[in-house]
């Protein structure tokens, strides 16, 4: 059976979802997306996607399409309509179709909204006992990182190096800086503290990165949003991935070098366990 | 009469061109772009710009669709279909629809090409004897602007800031450094020298930009292919733009202030009648 999505107004199959190629979103990246998580079909950290959602629209001066309220409605629409369990729903919203092609806004915009279901990542089977490999990349992405947006070649361009290195995820470093990974935030323990990136301008805060400094919180671990080096990332005790579709994921290797012992350390696990236990578990 | 453009393979009305939302340029901006200039009906510096593609190409790692070396004549038949003389072609290349939605390359990938035409810029009817004005903006673009990617986001927001101060062009500024505007390379004229960014990693190096440099050579102008400060332009003798559409275009005033004596240099007036000799002065 086809799948159903939302496209401006109409749910329709996704073969025959299209959109001009006047489309802004396709000729000037003019636009932002969502990625959140349906765990046994309902939306987790709804709100938190549909707050960043708004900022990133307004850091991009996108106006939001008209029927962004009815979202929830929306995803629990799809929800019911594809028979959707464990998956993510993929959110884009972009400053629509205009005609002619001019760099500066139109005068009077058709945002477009789409909203469809996406499959997740399909995870090593061993990948949360045995963790995942990494590799670093210069982060040359632009200096708004904190906006969502759909400009995601460096990114694509970061993972797919990641994939022909046989590693799992690329993550970037500015000037010497660990940021974040190609579509993953990145955290690492070091000298018993769980840093990672500050939710300024150069990375993408995740929402589960939130909820992940949140759960470090209660279980008492000792936190520092704070940058560090990738030459403190080599020397860390424990390091890990987190992203909406993946979780909470061990690193195990960086650049070709195990970090700590090369096995998931203990303050990784009990976040991996604790998020699980958070999200109802659906695995 | 409705314009007729071409997408992988067809020629169809403007209106029914459209995209699978599945397609990569529309989901990751994954493509890249070119738009080129008709003269009476006539492709000018066709050549440089298919080179451009394919270096753009190289440079995202995208696979070129297999009717690139078509171009020329798609472009010709669109031409006679449209009954086009004085306009621009906007060409777009795309690693194109993939199923699932995944960061790294599809395996077969199905890339996408659209070629269609393009109103030229509709410039102040004074803009060449009186200037246009420019405001600068923080360069906050990724650090590959030599790719032409679809990844226009901060050029669009540039822009518009620009058109909101009263301003034709925004240029971008980094670290001091004028790197160039939103769609335009920027020139300056200090101390007797013709100066302008070199083709680094930092700009988007023009077609115009390269014929411009060609015709001061050959006008026997000192040309320096360096980088100059935002001070340094503010103090500069003249300023000019330069882009496929709006060719060469002086510069009298930036941020507020006007530069020279606040109307088009003579240096730049010599330029802007050169390029017009050599495409033939449609105006």
């Amino acid at each position: 059976m086809s799948t159903v999505i939302y496209l401006n107004g109409e749910y329709l199959p996704l073969e025959k979802a299209t959109v001009s190629v006047e489309e802004r979103g396709f000729l000037f990246a003019d636009g932002i997306y969502e990625v959140l998580r349906l765990y046994r079909g309902h939306p987790f950290q709804l709100e938190a996607h549909l707050q960043r959602l708004r900022r990133s629209a307004q850091g991009a001066r996108l106006p939001l399409p008209q029927a962004v309220p009815d979202l929830p409605a929306i995803i629990e629409r799809l929800a019911a309509e594809n028979d959707l369990h464990d998956t993510s729903i993929y959110i884009e919203c972009t400053r629509g179709a205009a005609h002619p092609r001019t760099h500066a806004f139109p005068a009077e915009p058709h945002p477009t909204l789409l909203v469809m279901p996406q499959s997740i990542y399909t995870l090593p089977a061993d990948a949360f006992t045995r963790g995942v490999s990494t590799v670093t990349v210069p982060d040359l992405r632009w200096r708004r990182c904190d906006i969502k947006s759909i400009m995601l070649l460096p990114n694509i361009l970061a993972k797919q190096q990641a994939r022909e290195q046989g590693a799992f995820e690329a993550i970037f470093v500015r000037d010497g800086v660990v940021t974040e990974g190609s579509s993953m935030n990145t955290f690492a323990v070091i000298d018993g503290t769980l840093a990672t990136h500050p939710a300024d301008q150069g990375i993408l805060a995740g929402i589960t990165r939130q909820v992940v400094l949140a759960l470090a919180a209660e279980l008492g671990i000792a936190i520092g949003e704070q940058t560090f080096t990738l030459e403190q990332m080599y020397n860390a005790q424990e390091a890990f991935l987190t992203s909406t579709s993946a979780e909470v994921l061990p690193i195990t290797q960086i650049d070709g070098r195990p970090i700590g012992n090369g096995r998931p350390g203990p303050v990784t696990m009990r976040l991996v366990e604790a998020f699980r236990q958070k999200t109802g578990g659906w695995r």
